[in-house]
């Protein structure tokens, strides 16, 4: 039973990387499309969002069977609780991808900008806070968790001073409108992420804390 | 252990509706000190984050206990997982409040509005399917659940013609730029309330059919 156990727990820790891969490619896909200006690779960003829907339904269905035969309590317990909320930040991810796609979509109609401003450097953050949350989770690592949440106030700056840069242009030239609303959505979008890279790290950092409670508790016990 | 169960599951479905009031009296706050110019009650509004946060955490808390603790099985599993999700859907609902609080203080620093547009209108429909929601929750009400899911286009569309008409007043006075970024962004706010209501009704869904699936099952048996 035990060994069951730790395979199916394997399995689903296995299935949330496949999810993040995925995330993470819906949103490096999407802003690969609005610096090659291609529509095609852009609506492939809002087709692909049927597959990880599906998959985060599995992921969601196989939490509820694990808990029901295993019943496992303490740490697991906690895990298994924190991959629900993980896997549905990673859906909100793969949204947040589909929104940015959209916004592409809405800009390759419209003459092209002359600088697409903070979004490659927010782009490069909240890629690199999602990868540092996935990859806290798969290590079990809260301090490099913790490095994710020391990173947040970064680009929530960089979403700020975007705003205040395109504001200034629409304000300059009344046909900047448009595609400025569709840069603040993608800056947004990208901030968001950034939002959901830390929620997965905070996830990891509790997990990895009741570790530490029941390691105590163990020690007095 | 039976009855304690039960009893710590009603103290589990109290505390959510305690957080979808607190969920819905930020939103309603909010958008009567847009109507009211009343810059202290949107500040009260972010000041009021905290407390829908700290509850988040304690019905999280206790969903980790009641699982361990009880270690329930079937429908009862299914409601408390859907539980943790319609709590984090709540604590987001809270947020979006937040959101268009500051949006408020924002406004509150330019000239007046001519319009608050489709605002008005999208309010009625967000709080309406929000209440809807909760209700379905609280009465276990699949078909109830289902009236909130048929509102939610006609959200969307409302936050599209919302857009439409303020980048309509950007384009003819650039006066109007800052403000309207601020209408459309309290606008984008009411539709992601929608959508978390969505989310909401769709668990009371799952939940519902789960107890059908669990009847049927009994029913072979």
């Amino acid at each position: 039973m035990k060994r069951h156990f730790e395979q199916e727990l394997e399995g689903l820790k296995t299935n949330l990387i496949k999810m993040g891969s995925i995330a993470e490619e819906s949103i490096a896909l999407a802003i690969k499309a609005l610096h090659s200006r291609d529509s095609v690779m852009a609506q492939k960003v809002v087709d692909g969002d049927a597959r990880i829907n599906t998959l985060e339904i599995e992921i969601d269905n196989a939490i509820v069977d694990l808990l029901a035969l295993q019943q496992p309590v303490a740490v697991d317990l906690r895990l298994i609780l924190a991959a629900q909320k993980i896997n549905n930040d990673l859906e909100r991810i793969g949204d947040h991808g589909v929104n940015i796609a959209e916004s592409v979509l809405g800009l390759l109609k419209l003459d092209p900008y002359d600088s697409l401003l903070e979004i490659p450097k927010m782009t490069t953050v909240a890629q690199d806070m999602l990868r540092n949350a996935l990859d806290a989770f798969i290590h079990q690592d809260p301090r490099l968790g913790r490095t994710v949440l020391e990173q947040d106030d970064g680009i929530d700056a960089l979403n700020r001073a975007m705003v205040v840069q395109v504001v200034e242009l629409m304000k300059t030239d009344k046909n900047a409108i448009d595609g400025g609303l569709e840069l603040i959505r993608i800056s947004r979008n990208l901030e968001r992420v950034a939002d959901l890279a830390t929620n997965i790290a905070e996830d990891v950092i509790f997990i990895t804390q009741a570790k530490v409670v029941k390691h105590h508790a163990e020690e007095r016990g």
